[in-house]
């Protein structure tokens, strides 16, 4: 079976998620022990968590862990960031050490954390925490080529399904979903761009906070790869490998192996959100497993969570990635599972 | 010593903040494994908590524990709400099971509850989580008369002290405010006005979710009390006596506890964003221990944050109370001291 097959049969695995039984737990919401509506955002979000499960009240999560995807982009040569490429390698040795942001988060929010290497052009030692599934050794400058193939785009998507495949048998019940690659925001804002058709230039940021010359370079390498390729966002994986990146392609096949497992996936900022699209794009029904965890700063992360209609549950100003904005929605989901499953129903307690 | 003299006492123990832990936080952050500025609002976080511990990194949390501080009020026989009084003291029963909102969201986010009865107007059975300083059951009603005298106002201040004092003493390294009381918002709303000079008209809310008719009746009575008593925000303890509650006073002691202690405070909504008004007041340094942990959908809660010049950290559209907007953003003020003190400085990572 080639890569683009077995891309068929995770999309087909992704079932909508249970109307009745979201309706199930705004009704139960109704009578729980509070002011109707008094808990805002959490009761929706709470009626997501049952409609994914199947069942209201749904289940608690406890164990949480956010999937860190790295990889290298061609792009880079273009010089659309300071930083050099090989950052990407060096933060994924420190997330594996546990001295990066991601980390430090994870800690305070109860996640654990995994990391796959999915297209990072150095060579990260083995670690008990690292995921080495590499597709190729960073993208082709999407500037002048394809990043890469489709088959390439497909393997690297199914590199992130089996890796979420995994970390659900061991015991993950909730997705967070993070990413490493120096460059990765110029990809991201041609995806949004791409799926969204917003025009490039008002997709396209500061990334990690760049100055106005390498700004101007950006927003025009953006403009002329979508001009080249034309992608067309009726064929998701087409686009992916026309404009995005090995980490986008395997984000996407996270979020389509914890929605097929049935579990909640929550998003972090541009690179994740423009995943996402990709990942709707193959497969609809996708769309109400995911949580929006905050709004980016990036300016393409609003456009795509827009598109999605996903409203950001935190507006911190953040817009570092790994995961980290992600991570903070995390008790917010399970205090909404809490709430429906130990609250007492209001008739329980009140005289009649 | 009189209540009243214990209170100048309490609010000399409140030493302001220290403005160089925060700038060396602030290098500290510039300096980390991540582009600078990038975590945004947790950044400014991480700032204040290094200010109130007065060192760099500051102690990351572990021992949060929400107070909710109930008492009745006097001003519900005006029919400003639909609930009856004595689910003040039913709800106080549930907070002790275990079976309110409060709790599920406490397990959510590690932390533990305690809860102040210092006014029920019924009589909660005793229970390991529950302190009994009650002042007086219940407040008189404030559109009629005093809500209490100044004394009780320091005796009730001085339970909410005392409860912190002795949480802090077990361990307790973050104090969240939650409150319960029929009718609370009346009297939030007298404070809110009477602190910030807003128009009562504008500073008053459907609470927990009023018709027209008694949100009529609410205003009315609110802008009354404001006119007989004319509440002078230079003399905090006298406006708690004229318009608060037992709660807010409570409230505020907690509050000055917690800082005379160091530790700092997240607010919750409109009540005990009221409290911390007259708190402030009282001992402005106190200001700098506070922590907006989510813009509440009542509109007092929103001037009295402006007045304080507190950014919430949420904005998930709660009216709950109990504590519970500021339980969720516990998670966000430990990942705050978790960055500064996990997190791996960039010289010591990245080749030169």
């Amino acid at each position: 079976m080639s890569a683009e097959e077995r891309v068929g049969d995770v999309v087909a695995d992704v079932r909508p998620v249970d109307g009745d039984a979201a309706a199930h737990a705004r009704a139960r919401h109704d009578g729980l022990l509070k002011p109707p509506g008094s808990l805002g955002r959490v009761e929706d979000l709470g009626a997501q968590l049952a409609a994914i499960a199947g069942r209201c009240p749904p289940p608690v999560p406890s164990r949480p862990a956010v999937l860190v995807a790295a990889a290298d982009h061609g792009v880079h040569a273009q010089g659309v960031t300071p930083w050099p490429q090989s950052i990407t390698t060096t933060m994924v040795e420190s997330f594996c050490r546990g001295c990066a942001t991601v980390n430090a988060i994870a800690a305070a929010t109860g996640a654990q954390v995994a990391v796959l290497d999915v297209g990072c052009s150095g060579e990260p030692p083995d670690h008990p925490l690292l995921r080495k599934a590499r597709v190729r050794a960073g993208t082709a400058d999407l500037s002048a080529e394809p990043a890469m193939t489709r088959e390439q785009a497909a393997r690297a998507l199914i590199a992130g399904e089996g890796v979420v495949t995994e970390l659900v048998a061991a015991g993950v019940d909730l997705l967070v979903t993070g990413d490493m690659g120096i460059a990765n925001t110029t990809a991201s804002a041609c995806l949004v761009a791409a799926f969204t058709g917003a025009d490039p230039a008002a997709v396209t940021g500061r990334g990690s906070g760049i100055d106005d010359a390498t700004f101007g370079r950006k927003r025009a390498v953006v403009a002329a790869a979508l001009d080249r390729h034309r992608p067309d966002p009726a064929d998701p994986l087409g686009v992916l490998a026309a404009v995005g990146g090995l980490e986008h392609a395997a984000l996407a096949g996270a979020m389509l192996a914890a929605a097929a497992e049935g579990i909640p996936v929550i998003l972090d900022g541009v690179i994740t959100t423009a995943a996402a699209l990709a990942a709707v794009a193959l497969a609809p029904p996708l769309r109400g497993y995911l949580i929006a965890g905050h709004r980016s700063v990036e300016p393409g992360a609003g456009a795509a969570l827009d598109h999605l209609a996903l409203a950001p549950l935190l507006d911190l100003g953040l817009r570092l990635g790994e995961g980290t904005g992600g991570l903070l929605a995390v008790p917010i989901v399970v205090a909404a599972a809490e709430v429906l499953t130990r609250v007492a129903r209001i008739d329980d307690v009140l005289p009649g």
